[in-house]
């Protein structure tokens, strides 16, 4: 198997951190985003959704999305302690939260960030005040963070779960957007400061 | 167990196509967002995410968000076959064409109804170009969706799926923004054909 990713990208990052948390190591292959190359045909031909991270197995097919990437990651691992959530229960509780983080967190600041940047303007529409309706839908949604941190010690509850990685990658990618936790919300500061101890995210 | 939602709503509709086909009922409860009954204190109580569906459990807890809810019922119920995907293979692919099914289509196409009908301009800032933009980008998904199943039956390969409930429903709340399949794109028509023609939708 091998990976295509660029590695500042929040979603590459994900995969990357999932990856050293179940322990498996594969080979990585840089994309250039920036310069288009996943723009090419002979891209296009590969990943379905155009993007990285892209995953490519052994017999030449190809996952692309990174949360696909790391369910099929996962089970081709040896974990007995799934990221996903073990139980039905727990396993609806890591969605519901990953989903959460996802679309009222990564998704806006996303789109905060191409829209007030225009770091794409050269191949897709930017509507800044869309970013900035986004960057504020953001800062809006922290106090729910906060509130779950003060009853859980992860973010979908008592394991730490795929929900807490993507979490952390969007904290740390909401600095691109002038976005920090703000000091009222120490539970949240608490745990960040808990993640980033992992040895997976060094 | 109940589900709070609201029949019109295209979350709502995804949990109650799923249910039909994994051959649960379960007690819903009506919650009009319109009058915002999901932002009252008690549903927010409930509710992490403040939306509908939400399901509550026998013991009192709640689990929002319809993938996590979908997940939570099907292992609830005594299903062989995962809509979910059955493999390790097949699980990742479904998640891959989910995802881009929602990623790049009901998403855009969310966004787009509300930032152009202005519906909830009462409690959300409406900016009509990001709807415009957002209904351009799901038109310019349309023919991905046409490639994969000129060469599959359903959207993630072989077996009908939880991505094939999502698809539908997008491809019906689409209307409400003007979005229709067009001519050229025949298997997707066909598809559609076949996905309404099963009980469970009816």
């Amino acid at each position: 198997m091998k990976i295509y990713e660029l590695a500042a990208s929040p979603s590459a990052r994900r995969v990357s951190i999932f990856l050293k948390e179940i322990g498996l190591e594969i080979e990585s292959v840089h994309v250039d985003i920036r310069a288009g190359e996943n723009l090419t045909a002979e891209f296009l031909e590969k990943a379905a959704n155009g993007r990285i991270p892209l995953l490519e197995l052994d017999d030449g097919s190809h996952i692309c999305e990174s949360v696909a990437i790391c369910r099929y990651l996962e089970a081709a691992s040896e974990q007995q302690q799934s990221l996903f959530g073990n139980s039905a229960l727990e396993q609806a509780q890591v969605e519901m939260w990953h989903r959460m983080v996802e679309l009222q967190g990564l998704f806006p600041a996303l789109q905060a960030f191409r829209n007030i940047s225009g770091v794409y303007s050269d191949r897709e529409n930017v509507i800044p005040s869309w970013g900035e309706e986004s960057r504020s839908r953001l800062i809006s949604f922290l106090p729910t963070l906060e509130r779950q941190l003060s009853a859980n010690k992860y973010i979908a509850g008592e394991n730490f779960s795929i929900a807490d990685i993507t979490l952390f990658v969007l904290i740390n990618f909401a600095k691109n957007i002038d976005v920090e936790i703000p000091a009222e919300l120490s539970h949240l500061a608490q745990w960040f400061k808990t993640i980033a101890s992992r040895p997976s995210v060094q």
